[in-house]
């Protein structure tokens, strides 16, 4: 869940009726849109004329929805954070460790959505980009989630001696990051799901990365 | 080295005279604002016209020193491509591991360095854009080198056990880039140097680091 939720989403939209459901499709067809063409393009040369077109609309009808092009992209955001939705899902443990190779393994089929958060984030670094405040507390967001992961597996006896819950979660966080980019560029050059194993194994002792893989058929035991 | 060289770098201004001196110099200033402006805004919405607006120029006068804003781009790439430079300073090997610790430390003096390898390996990702092919060529040849030094190093005993050297060159890679994305965001929240050494450190013998390590004040012993 993002720290700062508001916009309608999917959930809403499936339970309304009448003329506000069709509005809510309408809504949602454009951020399918405005995710493929900020993915592409990023948002400062990506326009709203493009999305616009792409789903058939005016750019009055479009604004009509969102109000600016940066309302729109804080609704693409919020709505797609896919490493928000399956991190968070399951109590801290090693089992986040497997949700972030879930997320690895989702990655592979939603490129434009690796796109988005890759173009970006990138983008976002720069202090006055309108995503910037968004992407600085995802990262907290998601490291601080990581770390807790990390951490009740240390006090649980499940991490190797050494490892340091908070630069796990950070480096984690950046390994899975760097990597996307790396497949996005050639997606043969890296392998998204297994690099990110090898990570995690070697934070983890063997007996809690076998006894919390069984029953998980795409995690290699 | 850039794996396909040919603009005329910083050491070919040197060692002219005259005119070209003064042309080479030229260029360098145009290539210190591009520099600046694509890793602000991207290629894509980074312009010409705030690129010669920045050194005092017209656009024609611009397009004099560089024929167009892609020819600009490739030239900006090439002229500075730290990793490069650092990387493949000496033989592969352990000594490979400290340059690009090294790198990570000059980076913290080099923001904008930093921003536009970001921004631009990001937006490079899309096949259409006119640094994809570079960004393919450049992420192939850290990743060989980077594989190369692991190799040696498997070889001469000092990886621990378990140890993949290519899995460790794009881990190591992705590391170093998502390390940076989260540093542009937001400088206190990782830490560059350290972050990368804990990672290098749990891939090489104890032996081998200290032997490595021996008069390298940067690094921990």
């Amino acid at each position: 869940m993002p720290p700062d939720d508001g916009a309608a989403g999917r959930t809403s939209a499936r339970s309304a009726r009448g003329p506000y459901r069709k509005s809510a499709a309408r809504r949602s067809e454009i951020l399918d849109a405005a995710l493929a063409v900020f993915g592409r393009s990023g948002y400062r040369s990506g326009s709203i004329r493009e999305i616009a077109k792409a789903v058939g609309m005016s750019q009055a009808g479009l604004l009509h929805h969102f109000e600016s092009k940066d309302a729109l992209l804080t609704a693409v955001l919020r709505h797609r954070d896919q490493m928000y939705e399956e991190l968070f899902e399951q109590p801290p443990g090693i089992d986040t460790l497997f949700a972030a190779i879930d997320v690895m393994v989702s990655s592979q089929a939603q490129r434009g959505h690796i796109e988005l958060y890759c173009v970006l984030s990138a983008e976002a670094t720069a202090a006055d980009h309108p995503a910037h405040r968004y992407f600085a507390r995802r990262y907290d967001r998601l490291r601080s989630g990581l770390a807790e992961a990390f951490e009740r597996m240390a006090a649980a006896g499940q991490l190797r001696d050494g490892a340091d819950p908070a630069i796990a979660a950070r480096s984690a966080l950046a390994l899975m990051d760097g990597l996307q980019v790396q497949w996005l560029i050639d997606p043969e050059s890296v392998d998204l799901v297994a690099d990110l194993e090898v990570y995690f194994r070697a934070l983890v002792t063997e007996e809690a990365w076998k006894a919390g893989t069984t029953g998980r058929p795409r995690v290699t035991g």
